[in-house]
């Protein structure tokens, strides 16, 4: 159920309504939009508000209809804006991830990360531990390759994203990392997304490449369920008959969950073509088709990789896409972030 | 096999050559590009041409080493450029086709003309043979819905596109249509395409639901290996798990085809999505994928639409989308036409 | 609508609604079912049949609610029975059909025709007409298959199968064929489904390998809607994600048929896992399923096969699997033609 | 690597071979086939063992040359047999496991348990801990849920299988059920793969919904290279395009499994087609394709079920459909329990 306050509401009568309802034994989560507050309470059915329609401030009671409660528009219908550092996702920044999959050695990410704040990009990737469809694949340089990320922020005052593979990881991942990932693999492990619910970082959720947009918004109900608002989506591909590119990018997944949903949203063409010669075409679709934001692989020497090197661009690569983007991104009425003098 | 003339060979020489291909009973097929003139011979195999190589004016004999001949590349440099009326498919422009799903009447179709062209519009779409699912669904006018088409043309001056169902209907599709149409569920009817394959009009072919990019350019090859050259492949949505959308638009395959083929590629997002609400985001995309034109459904009253209602613009949404087409086409070095004076 | 009649009513009173409904200018299809008689027409609305309802022998007047109208269960509730030669499928008897891909030579053709008759085969397959994704790939003998076909018929008393892939093409194979088929790529040729449809012989339909059971289903009705009742639905597998196999063969589907419609089923393992190694394994879940036949591919050199080899059995392979059908089909209740002495 | 002992290696040859083996600080894994046995090094190279060639019993040395290496058929040639209670799944009878989708109430299992042992069922199934898509869905009775099956086990005799969900809860899980299941969705849980590996129960492992066989295998490599050799896989359908079942279940899985794999594979028919109406067709179809057992899904009340209703067999069809069975596992040569006395 939710309880739609009146525009001109005051705190007060806000602070009454929330009180009557925690009195009835419910967890009230207000949320504060452009024009008005509206107070979610899962776990209320529709007889259990009815002596609320009469309290000073309270313009509506009504039920949340559609299978998702807190990522959907009908609770909070101001876009979620997500703060990292000093710059916002969801917000008018196109805003760009990079960085290697796999971080494989100081020098290696140091490189990368350089790289990424001279064209212009926002935020580094890399992945301390990765997930691996065989157990005798690389499985990440783990607690050392977050020490490699954190010493990469250091120089170069980019915020970092990394993988999170199991809950009792998260209070070790979250220490280093500006922002928490959860794998297309992990995307209904529930006992992750419980865990990762718990913590107040940025957190964005791949899509499974077997998953719906449906399941991925009732994911991200996990996370919203328990506490943690600052999430972002991300698409990346899912799995097809065709065997061109890797996976098969759904962009219109994009126009989809901003129909549906108010948290950002973000694709990572790399992982969805898995080929070098088609990201670039993918990122300049992806600016256009509304995303806030893109995260992508770039590596110093991709032939020597030790995961993703198809798909991972060379830094002249990353360089030239760069440039391409910005003017897709102005046509779309969203600015990038300038690059620095070198 | 491919025979590779010298940029100096004289016509002369390329002549002596085609002449030395005849009388070994083959059907050579010279591809003028801008830098030199290949021979293409379909039927011959590795052995059969080596006398040849000391000819005047030939630089290389070699195999075409892809599945793909005539619609590769290798074969053919260029991108291939179609021509329709006074404008250009595959150049510098960015061309819409739209239109409504079927003909319904002339009224409906003059009336839809008439804002297609008042939004920059180059070529209307319209069916008069519509493959139904079921045989018990509106199957369109028929020969009526050609002559229709043909009055909307002479009035506006936009060439039409129509979908042939049949072999035995080329003949007439042909005689009132600019374009022929093969779709979706044709992309394999190998009878159509031969029969399509000896006109020389443009044709543009749509991919298979269910079927791969290969696919979608060996069925090409049976249009170009048949004569005609001048072919138009569309990217219309795959058949997948996601339900969310009508079929996921595989954006990818622009990119994936104009890596391996020098043909246009134009993308039907209305089909792809199914859903009105997610066309205009999908048409951007589509140009910044690198696509060459899109083709959309507009209807002057989408609710009554005798098919595709739910994927077909209103009149103002589709004027509304033409305006926020042209700054993405801009920035990806793409003219669109102007808009004429009302 | 349908109008059911009732158990007691005569032929006089079933004469006089037929008259009456054609004296309203509809075209009436009276079906004889084991229990009563009920009659389909198609094009009546709700309204226009009222008067009927008082008829002599009429029991109920009712709308043919479903999708499908003369392929379901509700216009005929008895199992369709289609004869060919001198035996019946969709009855007791399990029935093979087998035989190779492509008809190359009459040696191939009739070693194979003589080891499927010797083995308990009641049916020969074998493609003259071969719809191939590549135009450079072999196409068939064409009508030197078919008389082939006949040949071997002729010597065998095996009646034959084999597939047409144009409308113009039918008179010819209806001529030497005693069942047609339509292939995978055709199943939504609706020009090739009407000029069927047409015909009075057995047809077997094969499902689209990414065509829904309601689209096959919906198929079918064109060619029952066009007269021609004898049909036979074949599952052939489906395009997924999984690569282990060339398709998906989806035996579930045989099931939801049986339950939606009283037309027989045939599987095709061959085609759908494409590798010799699974198809017997499929074969028997086929007979389990509740198919009535398979149709299988088999060659007297498989590895010098032009189309198909991988998943053609060598002539043993095929006699071994023939033997452990029988204990399955005989589990399930059906029986299956003895072999003959050799 | 594996080294492959001779024939009439002896016993002290062999712990020459595993010392020599341990020296070099490797982890040798010994494998007793019927009529060799085979030693697995999964961390060695090419050149590690050179100077193992020359030592007594030792036949050859070779590498493992596909990506599996303990699921292999290589590695381990004859049929993996998982021993539960008194019986064996793997061997030569046909076990089956059923049940309901979540343990309820006490009175609801109980009263499965006892129909599942009259009716000749093996083992007893139910979630405890239910993996939900929503967060607002029935989560399942959590630890209450398995004193319940250790209940029902104590009164009825039949061991049970259930799932667990996270890490952190298999000790508890492993102590109270007999075989640990791993969902789909948790297929690719590599925390989870690892830590149910290190326990020496029998695991069941579920195919992700979309996961290839291939992945499927590299899952369970990581449960035998953890230590864990009493794996089971389990087939339960994918998700394809195809609505009329809820997914498509993949047969032809059992027989791919077969000829790459020694490990048992189980079919779960009831989660594939999602509807009561094809379970039973799709249990036959199931053992006749080869698979050891299945497990189904059957609730004294399907309609009140607080999961899975839908699916599940009512307590009658479920006896008719154990009688169904028995005549096709002896046509495939396999017994089946007999039915108590009751």
């Amino acid at each position: 159920m939710i309880v739609v306050m009146k525009e001109n509401a005051t705190m007060a009568e806000l602070g009454q309504v929330l009180k009557a309802l925690e009195d009835k034994g419910f967890q009230p989560r207000p949320n504060h939009g452009a024009q008005r507050t509206v107070i979610g309470i899962m776990e209320a059915g529709e007889g259990d508000l009815l002596e609320l329609a009469n309290m000073a401030g309270v313009e509506q009671i009504s039920p949340l209809s559609s299978k998702f409660k807190m990522v959907s528009k009908d609770f909070k219908s101001d876009p979620t804006v997500v703060s990292v550092a000093d710059f916002k996702i969801g917000g008018s920044e196109f805003v760009v991830m990079a960085g290697p999959c796999g971080v494989e050695s100081t020098e290696q990410l140091l490189s990368t990360a350089r790289q990424v704040k001279a064209c212009g990009g926002r935020i580094l990737r890399g992945g301390a531990y990765k997930p691996r469809t065989s157990p005798y694949s690389f499985q990440g340089l783990r607690e050392e390759g977050l020490k490699i990320l954190a010493q990469a922020r250091n120089e170069t005052g980019l915020p970092v994203i990394t993988e999170i593979i199991s809950p009792e990881l998260v209070p070790l991942v979250a220490r280093y990392s500006d922002i928490l990932q959860i794998g297309s693999r992990n995307m209904q492990n529930y006992a992750l997304l419980e865990a990762v619910g718990k913590e107040r970082k940025p957190v964005m959720l791949k899509r499974g490449l077997m998953s719906t947009i449906e399941e991925m918004l009732l994911a991200a109900e996990y996370l919203m369920s328990g506490g943690n608002t600052q999430v972002m989506l991300c698409e990346r591909g899912i799995r097809t008959f065709e065997k061109a590119t890797r996976n098969t990018l759904d962009l219109s997944a994009v126009s989809v969950i901003k129909s549906m949903s108010h948290l950002p949203v973000i694709v990572d063409p790399s992982h969805a073509v898995g080929h070098v010669d088609y990201v670039a075409d993918m990122c300049r679709a992806s600016v256009a088709s509304g995303a806030d934001g893109i995260i992508i692989e770039t590596h110093p020497n991709p032939a020597e990789a030790l995961s993703d090197g198809p798909q991972s661009l060379t830094f002249s690569a990353f360089d030239e896409l760069m440039i391409s983007l910005r003017p897709v991104a102005q046509a779309m009425g969203r600015n990038m972030v300038e690059r620095p003098e070198k």
